[in-house]
Order: structure tokens, then C-alpha cells, then sequence
């Protein structure tokens, strides 16, 4: 029994206990808000987002690796569900509802597997343009889409460009007790973020005290905004679209079977949901770790939030994923062990089980304001610009992504981005560098002739390739070498270096097949030198190989004396 | 005007003309019953295959850059033609003629565009081994499909394992007097491939006339059943199914407009047709020019393809492309220029215009026939087994295409070789190999530890990594490196060499940036060297370059040099 508790629990010292309790009570004052307003995003009803909260986090506790990652609804998730089912149910009908929950199990299943495959590194085919573009994307995709609450304005409109001419064309109508309430909650939200730290400070609280409690404006806003509609009764005399009923009581455990239909049009978007927020938490839980010399196991991570996710899925919950914010809060505060988590769940659960009744009042312009307020701080400006100096490719992947989510949706987004990556991967790999060189003068060194000054031998063409050869780039290197020999017709020796190349496909093995037949038809001897090891190994046995005996040399030194003996004084 | 010209025609000269004349008739006795054959294959009526081998061959002899190539209906693209078509009409209707002459237009368009743009190189990124396998596999498939001819069986079944099921069901219902003539028909082209050519030596004759003679077996099967049938009135009398009427007349050129139905569901068909028909060109005819030391231009044959195909289109043909066999007995029969392609062309014009009553009484089993003779000569077991020994990623790659083609369909199995090709590539970038190395004592030169004796600073880490690093790798790179790290408490160094990091991308810029940080939390220096010159150039003005200002060295001697003056004696 005790082998199967992790080993954070069975280690459990009594000095680690005041950290996880008070992170845990902080993290839960940013998850109700939070939880309330990303099921509201996914276009489920708010009790979803709590349920969400509870189990998935005990969960991660008992079999994800970081000490520090806070699970639960965050708003890229909830993005990627409401696009998943948008085509397939009504938001908020029950069968949108059960919809969510088989996606949350099918996403967790796939994780689980990939975790028992030891698939973590899948993970890592995802590079870093096209998941920065695909978060800034998704997160200007949510703000776009939850600024007509902020105005009490209706829009159905799937797609960015509807939605902004329905706002602007519904900015007549807009609810001016929403309006003010809305826009109020955003500038009260962004100067808290901005001064309430330092403000705090200046009163005498330490800084990483002030950092935490201008972390909790949410809360403060959700509590009052519920006082003021409340109180002036805003709902029924001025239209305030309010929460409304939210239903008290711990969600009954549901076995659910995924139905057919349902798993032809859920397994994509649950295979990039589980992408998307493996990463996504992998890249936070490691940087928290890191700050405290701690480690982080890819593969158990998948276990963790595998687990989660089907936890998520057995109590009616969502998609849940590791939520930056609430992690780097769960950090602060001070959580030493996934205990905190814990805690944060159980209070959960007692805030589900007995206070749902107290969100009645509370505006949807309000969640509206805290998820703009949320994302617009992961649109990342700077990575583009710093990858735009870097690598212009990369940062053409990173646009392309960032412009698909936006203009194609979440997952067309992230595809094209995918794509892009490779097809970047194999354009740099197609077109090699091909260095013509000749030896410094006195050295056994072999550099190329247009940057130095250097020793050629007039019968000897010699280059380096700077890549492996493969099927993208063979036939190139084969045509350059054959253009380079028709251009002299003094060259009767050709070598071809290669301390890059780590391998030679069969499609490269056949072009320098040919090559070598050509340069033989011609009566040019066809040499290599500094081949590795491996390829070497795989050379020998084939038609190239024994054609080449005798003349595949250690270095390009020898290559250069067996040319210079060759040849006629 | 006369610049319009091709070189070839600008050039002509009178020695040149007997062997074109030769060649071109030669071809054409071939291209008549390969061109009824490949039609019937297509699910187009006779004519249609006569119409495509007239103005394509005239279009690729102004535009293409081969001298023998010969152009004109193809098994593999007649097989795709009837793999597009047959999801969107019936084969041999109206509206399914029109849509092949749509399929050509816009596989033409294509190929001019890449032609336009220089985009011949796009061709490489397919593979021989996803060729060879595309290949393999629609040869197998085409065989199934025209089995049932050979035994005048019907089978409407779309799939390999349908046909073949309704062969064995249907062959107690086979047609007699079919059967006798498919087999017969069969047997003899068998038999003239593998001995008539010999056995006319035998008689005197030079090689090389016997070989072209062995060629035009074909033809003469094909004169001959007509005979037969036509003696004993076997359509009538024994149900032996005909070729029949095929319509008298050139074709009315045609201004066809793509219909935007059409466009949707033939794009990606026709981009297929274009690579795999342009890939294939460009083999044969790169093949046939090297012995002749000519030259074929890539982005030439696109236009000349292109310029063949909408020809095609033009004149109420289907998709072309340059033909295997045909551009061989072309290159044998002594073509010196694409005037033996035009001579063909009007040949074939003339037969259309006077001629096709001849075929009525041709039966389709003798087609048959002829089609599998030709295509199974296209399998190509010896690259499989070649391919098997050198490398097995790409055998399993060549496997995949083979059995997608033959299970899933032709589009299905080269879009899932491209995509195997891919993984393939990345996989093994995704995992490099990294080699702990020290110095080979008394020289400057740095060897792995595992292979040779070396001297090692015991607070130094040196490691090569044989691969340039990017988002596939770098996380596994710096997690390799920090584990090397974590389990030698004495390490203060560690020196990365780069001779072999071609380029370093922006995911792997940050891994890197974020390894330097940890290991100098640790006290620990990160050292580069050997890094190359466009790399270095790109690291100059990142944060890592500034923060490896002195540690990055020339050479891993220097570095080593470095380490030693650091270090307590």
C-alpha cells in the first residue's frame, strides 16, 4: 500500500506544511475566479469550471513530478474545446456538456498511453516559434472574443473578423450598466497588475507579499462586483447578464463511454490538446524546477496530467491542463509538495458543496475583464521580435501559427505550424553549404579557397559538404559537383570531404552512385576522406563502396599525397 | 519568330534526320496499343488515349529539354486519373471525359507555374524509396485491376481485396474464348520479352534491331487478335468483349474552364499526377542523357511537361507525362532530337483520322495484356532488397508507400510515404549522437573516450555533438548534458564542440541560453568551440553570445589549454 503513495507523501516533513497551506489558499482565491470564467470561454456553464478544480488536481498530486505546477481549467484549453465542439452541439446543451467530458477522457487516455510509451518526447517536435505564435494567436483569438461581454453585446459570429464588425456594429446597443461595470473591472484589473505590487509595498509589506496579494484583484473584483449588482438590484432593473445559478453540490462520478461519432471528430483536437498543454506544462513546471535545483520527468508528467484529465472527465469536468499563472503563484506562496494542491481542491470542493448560491449576482462582464486581463499578458511580442533577428525562418513559422489560429482556428493553427517547422527543417537541410577547399599552406588543414589563402592542386577538385546527404538534398549536391567538373576540364580527381555528413540515405547513395559512374565515364577518379565511423560502417557492402576501395582516405592530407603521387611531375 | 524556336529546330541538322524518322515510327508502333491500353485503364473510351498522344508530344518537343524523352499516356498516371475521377462520375460518361480533360488542365497549370517560379527542386523531397515504392505498388494495383479482362469477368469492386475476392468467384463464369486469347496473349508477350530478342540475334540480326523488334511484340499481338476475331466473329458468336467503335477524326480543340467543384476536388489529385509524373520524367530522361552526355534542365521539363499537359487538355486528352519504355526503345531507335516525338505525333494524327475502324474487333483482354506485361516490369523487388540492407527506416518507408498504395489507394500512399520520409528525417535528427571526448595524447585532436585512449581533465566536461541542433533535439541535448553534469560533482567546465553544427535554430538558441544559466548557478563555465563561421556570425548579438564572451574558443585544444591554466595545479 505504501509503495503506491508517491514519494512526496511518504517523505512528508511537518516544515514543508505552512508553505503548501497558504499557497493553497491563494491559489484557490485566483482558481475560483478563474475556473468560473474559462468554462464561460469554453461555452460550458460555470459549475464545469469547478468540478474541473477538484479531482484533476488530487490527481496530479499522486502522479505528476512537479512540486510546483498548478492544475486545472486554463483559457488556451478552454479555447481548443469550445473549437472542438463548436461544430458539434449547442454551447451549454447536455450533449455539449457530455461532449467536453469524453474529450477531457480521450485527451487523458492519450496521455496516459503516450506516458506508459515513454512518448514524452513527441512533445519536443513542437518548436518554440510555433508554440509562442500559437499561444499569442489563441490569446488575441480569446480577447477578440470576449470583448462584447464587456459591452452586454450579442454576437454569434465564429470567426475574428465577424465578431469585430458585430462589435462594432452592436457598440450602439451596448448595456451602459454593463459597460461600465466591464470596462471598470479592466482598468481596475490592469492598474492592479501594474501599481497595486508596488503600492502595496509602499505600505510596508514585503515585496514578494505585495507581489502575491496584487495577484488576488481578480477575487476582489468578483467580490465587488457581486455587492454592487446585488445592491442595486442590476441584474432585473438594468440588464447586467449575470452568472445565474449555479447548482451546489459535489458533481456525482460519471462512467462515460465514448461513442463512436464521438471519437472520429474529438481524436485530433484531444491529440493537440494533450500537445499543446503537455508542453505548455513541461515549459513551466521546468523553469519553477529549475529555480530549486528539482527535477522534472517528461514521461511522468504525461502519467500526471493523463490522470487528470480522466479525473476531469469522471466528475463533469473539462480539459485541464498546468495553468502558468497559477503555477508561478503556487510557487511564490510557497508550496513545497503537490499538498498544495490538494489543499486547493478540498477547498474547492467545500466552496462547491456549500457557497455556489454567492456567484448568483456576479456579472459575466466581470470573468470577461479577468480573461482579458489574463491572456493579453501571453501575447509575446518579444520572442517575435528577438526570433526575428535570430532566424528569419523561424520567425516566419512563428507569424504563420500566430496568423492561422487567429484567421483558421486553433487547430488549423497549429498544423500549419507543425508543417512549417519541418518544411523549414528539410528547405535549411536541402540546400547545404558546399565549401570547394584546398590545403593551408605547411598544415595537414583543408580550408575553403574563397576565405583563405590556400594550396590547390590543378587536377584535384576538392569540397566539403556541411550536411548530411540525404533524399532533399542529394540530387543538388550531385548536380553542383557535375557543373563544378564540366567547368575544368583539367580535373581528373574528385574529393569529396565529409566530417558533417552523419549519414547517407539511400536516396543520397544512389546519387553518388551515379555520380561516381559519371566521373568514371569521364575518367575521373571519384575519392572521399574523413568519413565517420558509422557511415563508413553502412558504405561498405554496397556497389559504392566497392567501387571506392582504395579510395576513401582517413584525411583529406592523404587524399591530397595520393593525388600529388598520381599525378605526372 | 525564329527565336521562338528551340534550339534543337534552330540547329537541326540533315545527318540527324534518318534517325529520328526511325525512332518516331518505331515509338508509334509502340504508343497505338499502349495508348488504347492506358485509356481503357484510365476508365476513358479508346480515343481519348489516341487524342493525348498527338499535340502533348508536339508541346514537349518546343518546351522540354530532353532530347528522347517521349511523352504521352502513362500506366501510373492513368491509374491516378481513374483514382480521382472515380469518386465524382461515371467512368466513360460525359461529364467523367470532361473532368480527365479538367484533371490534365490543371496538372499542366501547375507544372508551368513550378516551371515559372524554379521550383524543380520541389521534386526531391520525394524519396527514391517512396518512389520506388508509389511505383511498385500501383503496378501491383493496375495488375489486379486488369486480371479480370484476361477471363472477361466483371468486378465493380473500388479495392484490392474486392477484386481479387470476385476473380476467385467469377472464374467458373470466365469466357472461353477470352480467356484463350488473354492468356494466349499474355504468354506470348512473355515469352517475346524474355526470348524473342535473342532468338532474332540468332537469325543474324544486330542486337539492337532485335531488341527494338522484341518491343513491337505488342502490335503484333495486337494485329493479329484482331485477325482472329474478326475471322471467326468472336464478339458476336463467343461474347468476346471488344474494343469497338472508336469515333473517326481529329478532335476539335476545346477551351475548357475549370469548374470550381472540379478545382476542389481535383487540386490535390493533379499535384500528385504533376510530382509523381514529373519525378518520374526527370529520372528517365536524366538517365538517358548522362549516356549521351547531355544535359536535362529541371525547370524545363516542368514547362514542358505543363506545356504537354494542357495541350492534352486542349484537345479532349487526360494527364501525360514522360513514359518509361517508350523513351527508352526511343533512345535505341537512334532519336536525336524531339523531331522523332513530332514524327510520332503526326503519325498518330494520320491513324486518327483514317484508321481507327482497324480496332474495332481489337479485344480488351489483348489490352489487358499488354498493360500487365508492361507494368509488372515496373515492381522493383532489387531496390526493396537493396534498400533492406543499407537502411532500414527507408525500407520501411518503401514498404509503407507500397502497401498505402495497394490497401489505401494511390493519393493515400504517397502522401503517407512523403510523410514517413519526414519522420524519418526528423527522428534521427532527434536523436544525435553525442560523443564524451578527450585529446589523443601528444597531438591536438579530440577523440571519443569510448573508442581511444585520451587524456581528460578531471574537471572538465568535452562533448561533440554530430548533428546540428534544433527544436527536435535541443531538449534532448541539454538534458543529456545536464545529466552528464549532475553525476560528477568534480565538473567546473564543460566545453561543447560544434564541427558538426551546421546551423543552430532559434528553440535550440533558448535550450542552449537556459543551460548556461543552470550550469552557472552550479559555478559551472559552458564553453563552445569549433564553432563555424554562420553560425558564430548569428550567436554574435544574442544573450548567449554575450554571455559566452571568452569561453567561445577556435579550437578544442585551445579550450582545453584554457581548463588547464584555470584549474589549481
Amino acid at each position: 500500500m505504501k509503495r503506491l503513495l508517491p514519494d512526496w507523501l511518504k517523505h512528508y516533513r511537518a516544515d514543508k506544511l505552512s508553505g503548501d497551506l497558504t499557497a493553497g489558499l491563494i491559489v484557490t482565491v485566483m482558481l475560483i475566479p478563474q475556473s468560473l470564467a474559462y468554462a464561460m470561454l469554453a461555452g460550458l456553464p460555470p459549475e464545469i469550471g469547478l468540478y474541473a478544480s477538484v479531482l484533476p488536481l488530487i490527481a496530479y498530486a499522486l502522479f505528476g513530478s512537479s512540486m510546483t505546477l498548478a492544475v486545472g481549467p486554463v483559457a488556451v484549453a478552454s479555447l481548443m474545446t469550445a473549437s472542438a465542439l463548436a461544430p458539434l452541439a449547442e454551447q451549454g446543451s447536455a450533449q455539449y456538456i457530455a461532449l467536453a467530458a469524453q474529450l477531457s477522457l480521450l485527451s487523458g487516455v492519450m496521455l496516459l498511453a503516450f506516458g506508459m510509451l515513454r512518448l514524452g518526447f513527441l512533445a519536443y517536435f513542437l518548436s518554440h516559434p510555433v508554440i509562442s505564435g500559437f499561444i499569442s494567436g489563441s490569446a488575441i483569438l480569446i480577447t477578440v472574443s470576449q470583448i462584447k461581454h464587456l459591452f452586454g453585446i450579442s454576437s454569434a459570429s465564429p470567426d475574428v473578423v465577424g465578431t469585430l464588425r458585430d462589435l462594432i456594429t452592436g457598440l450602439p446597443q451596448a448595456n451602459p450598466a454593463t459597460t461600465v461595470i466591464g470596462l471598470g473591472t479592466l482598468v481596475f484589473l490592469v492598474m492592479a497588475r501594474k501599481w497595486l505590487a508596488l503600492w502595496l509595498q509602499k505600505l510596508g509589506l514585503s515585496a514578494s507579499l505585495a507581489g502575491l496579494l496584487g495577484r488576488l484583484a481578480p477575487m476582489a473584483a468578483v467580490i465587488a462586483s457581486i455587492a454592487i449588482v446585488s445592491g442595486f438590484n442590476l441584474a432585473q432593473d438594468a440588464g447586467v447578464r449575470i452568472v445565474g445559478n449555479v447548482p451546489r453540490g459535489l458533481p456525482a462520478l460519471q462512467l462515460i463511454m465514448p461513442t463512436s461519432e464521438g471519437m472520429a471528430a474529438l481524436w485530433l483536437p484531444a491529440l493537440l490538446i494533450s500537445l499543446v498543454g503537455f508542453v505548455e506544462s513541461v515549459s513551466v513546471a521546468q523553469s519553477l524546477a529549475l529555480k530549486r535545483q528539482q527535477k522534472i520527468v517528461p514521461d511522468r508528467e504525461l502519467l500526471g496530467l493523463g490522470a487528470a484529465n480522466v479525473a476531469s472527465a469522471l466528475s463533469g469536468g473539462y480539459p485541464v491542463t498546468g495553468g502558468f499563472a497559477r503555477s508561478v503563484v503556487n510557487f511564490a506562496a510557497g508550496a513545497n509538495t503537490p499538498l498544495a494542491g490538494v489543499v486547493s481542491a478540498l477547498l474547492m470542493a467545500v466552496v462547491i458543496a456549500a457557497f455556489t448560491d454567492l456567484f448568483y449576482n456576479l456579472p459575466q462582464a466581470v470573468l470577461s475583464a479577468t480573461i482579458i486581463v489574463a491572456v493579453t499578458s501571453l501575447i509575446d511580442v518579444s520572442t517575435l521580435k528577438e526570433t526575428w533577428h535570430y532566424d528569419r525562418a523561424d520567425a516566419f513559422s512563428l507569424l504563420a501559427t500566430l496568423l492561422g489560429v487567429v484567421l483558421l482556428g486553433v487547430e488549423a493553427g497549429v498544423i500549419l505550424g507543425v508543417a512549417l517547422s519541418l518544411a523549414a527543417l528539410v528547405w535549411r537541410s536541402s540546400h547545404p553549404h558546399i565549401a570547394v577547399v584546398g590545403r593551408v599552406p605547411g598544415t595537414e588543414h583543408f580550408r575553403n579557397i574563397e576565405r583563405h589563402k590556400v594550396d590547390t592542386l590543378p587536377n584535384l577538385l576538392a569540397l566539403r559538404v556541411d550536411e548530411s546527404l540525404f533524399f532533399a538534398n542529394a540530387a543538388l549536391v550531385q548536380s553542383k559537383i557535375e557543373t563544378l567538373v564540366a567547368r575544368d576540364p583539367n580535373i581528373r580527381f574528385v574529393l569529396l570531404l565529409c566530417p558533417a555528413v552523419n549519414q547517407i540515405d539511400s536516396t543520397a547513395l544512389e546519387a553518388l552512385t551515379q555520380l561516381q559512374s559519371s566521373l568514371q565515364a569521364k575518367d575521373i577518379k571519384f575519392m572521399l576522406a574523413e568519413v565517420k565511423g558509422p557511415v563508413m560502417d553502412r558504405l561498405q557492402g554496397t556497389t559504392l563502396g566497392q567501387r571506392l576501395e582504395g579510395l576513401i582516405f582517413l584525411s583529406a592530407h592523404d587524399a591530397f599525397c595520393y593525388v600529388g603521387r598520381q599525378s605526372p611531375a
